[in-house]
């Protein structure tokens, strides 16, 4: 078999093999195969796509391509949950506990975030002293303990992954769904669970800007998830403006602390409900999505959720006592509010923007390499369907100083537009191996 | 300016500016930009192709990364041919001396041959002792003296392009009309003549195997050679069986010396005719192609083209004997006829299945790195149209040994078709920067 005749093949729009896939990724993983032609056959699945047999095999060999989490020995049914990410979604610090404290099991693996804002791993780091990189006994022990980790990643997982990522990067080959959809996939069946929730964001603020893009992806998801044996459910959720109230990685756990204690803002409580309740559901925990929300509201209610969280914390070495004064946290030196300079309705609130605009104030990082200002961020006054009026505050900008401070307030006034509100369901939907169902717009 | 960008630009169909273009292929020829965001670059090229005005800059950057020749000091209009290569097409050999005889001085430069056949450097190196590497004073003095020299490439012309076809040639995306009309013409504007006449092959054994292709790449061709003020025309010619009677390279020779002597195969000098007649008329030595033609008539008939091959073969130190006695050229040690099995017409005959039969006979390379057997080919005695009986001699093959004979015999086998002759023109139509002409079907 040559290279050659595989990139040319999926250049004229045929459908690899099995042993083509696998020759493809075990050579480009060994080194064999370089990145000149990887590269070409990434660009060639841009435009020619893969069949979701294809998908499922460059899955599978990824997958194959590293360590695999083992949690046969905790027992139960291990479900994960995985957002395509966002501006301000801090589902996991909310979800994660909230279902380890209705007894699933949660050992959960999350990465550094690389764009607007920081992933779940950076907003976890305000917390003071709060350690994610466990060995994976002492993870696994933990889960068994306490019920709940979420750690960086731990063993060699998908290194295939890693580098065809890394290349799709510098190479303008990330945005190919089944290249995305086998990236997440591969990832999330490596770390060891039995089933799998995925929350798939569309709008200005995620990757997939448009419903139909949001549901393909959901279903290449879910059919890889199928062909695994691993029963994945999508939900698609809008992030055309941000989840919740806040952007920043400290301001962001204090958001999802006051949800555990009752005072979330709305769209970020029924997100977290929604997902929890399809975990439990999952899991055989609820006998339906329905009974699975009653749980978890209760849970919320009666503080065991909180209580979950202030669990793990305290077992991965973090000060807990930060959950309750959140003076412990990281504070911004400069606290601008951005006023409004319009009467009248917030027709859209563009969450890119937002997120751009959090990033200037030190709240995300452009390159690997970067610093992230854990205090940094935004907290919106007001979001899409508000009336506000001249003078009123839009949101605040917290940042180390007053330069930063400023550059993020021009580009988050840019963020907001008047006029008649837009109307964007928070569930846009859902994906299960049984079909596509679409909520109403 | 970032090389991500260039490439996301192309990939998402947009237009490059002449900026983005020089900063792509010079960081590349400079070692700046990797090869796999070149290869990711070739492959967005190869689906979204490139406009007439991206195709001059692309070709006008290649062109200046490395010496051109400079013809200037050689009185006269400088006029060079080229032909886009197919199966047994030794036109240069025939055309070269032909028109140097007619007092147009001829500068060439060509390459060996990768793939079914041997190229124009090749055929020459079968007679014996001729040189192809000449130094650069030298070639020029040989022009300036004998009206005639055909060269390997002398100087470091285009750099950037021998470095991008190489990326291409294992990557996919050789097969990408914009890129190959740019880097042919980059090798033909180095070259350095004023004037330049192209032969785009079209059928099975060419590149282009449909019309619409070749018509496509000559106009591309004939675009950047106007928009460098070089006048460039293109005929469009049948390359769907081969070119004359023989394919390889000692062959070859014998055809192209007979038909300089008048005893040519029809095609092989009907084409010949045109295409040096239009180099007449292009250096304001005939009135027009008409007049062109008369007047390379008369010197095929005189023998003052042959005459003029003989004088470069000694000059560049051949034994021009060889053109009298082919005993003195390479010779097979095994000949093998190949019989009809069937009465009737043929009705195809596959240029391809030829020059890869011929490459099994050992008269092509598949690597660079191949050593071409310069005795060995195929001596076709029956073409399409002709009507042949059980038993009757439709090919020689000539080859090293039996095997290899053999093994040729085979697949020419294959090549041969029965039926309704297919109609085919000799020569499909022409380009000039005023416009297309196609000839009826």
């Amino acid at each position: 078999m040559r290279v050659y005749d595989v990139i040319a093949k999926k250049r004229d729009g045929a459908e690899l093999s099995q042993e083509e896939i696998q020759f493809l990724l075990n050579g480009y993983a060994a080194g064999d195969i370089p990145d000149y032609q990887m590269s070409a056959f990434t660009m060639a699945v841009f435009f020619q796509g893969m069949t979701a047999r294809e998908t499922a095999h460059f899955t599978q060999v990824m997958l194959q391509s590293g360590d695999q989490i083992d949690l046969s020995d905790i027992p139960g049914v291990k479900v994960d949950k995985h957002s395509t990410g966002g501006v301000g979604d801090k589902t996991t610090l909310v979800v994660a506990p909230l279902v380890a404290a209705a007894g699933i099991p949660v050992a959960k693996m999350s990465g550094r975030g690389l764009g607007h804002t920081g992933g779940t791993l950076d907003k976890l780091a305000a917390i003071p002293g709060l350690q994610v990189d466990l060995a994976p006994e002492q993870f696994l022990r933990q889960v068994r303990e306490v019920g709940l980790a979420v750690v960086g990643q731990t063993g060699n997982l998908v290194p295939a992954d890693k580098k065809l990522y890394a290349l799709r990067d510098v190479t303008a080959t990330v945005n190919s769904l089944p290249l995305i959809a086998s990236s997440i996939m591969s990832k999330k069946l490596a770390s060891g669970a039995d089933k799998i929730i995925l929350d798939v964001k569309v709008g200005s603020g995620a990757f997939m800007k448009t419903a139909e893009e949001a549901f393909a992806l959901a279903k290449a998801m879910v059919d890889i998830g199928s062909s695994m044996k691993r029963e994945t459910t999508a939900l698609v959720s809008d992030m055309d403006q941000p989840l919740g109230k806040t952007v920043g990685n400290a301001l962001e756990v204090v958001e999802a602390v006051e949800t555990l204690k009752g005072h979330g803002p709305e769209d970020l409580r029924q997100l977290c409900l929604e997902l929890g309740a399809r975990m439990l559901a999952a899991a055989g925990k609820a006998a339906d999505e329905h009974r699975g929300k009653e749980i978890l509201t209760e849970l919320l209610r009666n503080g065991s959720g909180l209580k979950k969280l202030r669990e793990m914390v305290t077992t991965q070495g973090g000060n807990a006592e930060a959950l309750e004064n959140y003076n412990l946290l990281p504070r911004a030196q400069v606290i601008i509010p951005l006023y409004s300079k319009t009467n009248g309705y917030i027709s859209h609130l563009h969450a890119e923007k937002v997120g751009l605009a959090a990033m200037a104030a030190g709240a995300g990082r452009s390159r690997k390499e970067d610093e992230i200002d854990l205090a940094a961020g935004i907290v919106l006054k007001a979001k899409r369907g508000d009336k506000v009026a001249v003078g009123e505050q839009l949101a605040e900008i917290h940042a180390a100083d007053e330069r930063r401070a400023a550059q993020a307030t021009d580009m988050l006034a840019e963020a907001f537009t008047y006029g008649q509100p837009e109307k964007h369901p928070l569930i846009l939907g859902f994906v299960t191996d049984t079909g596509e169902y679409r909520n109403a717009p």
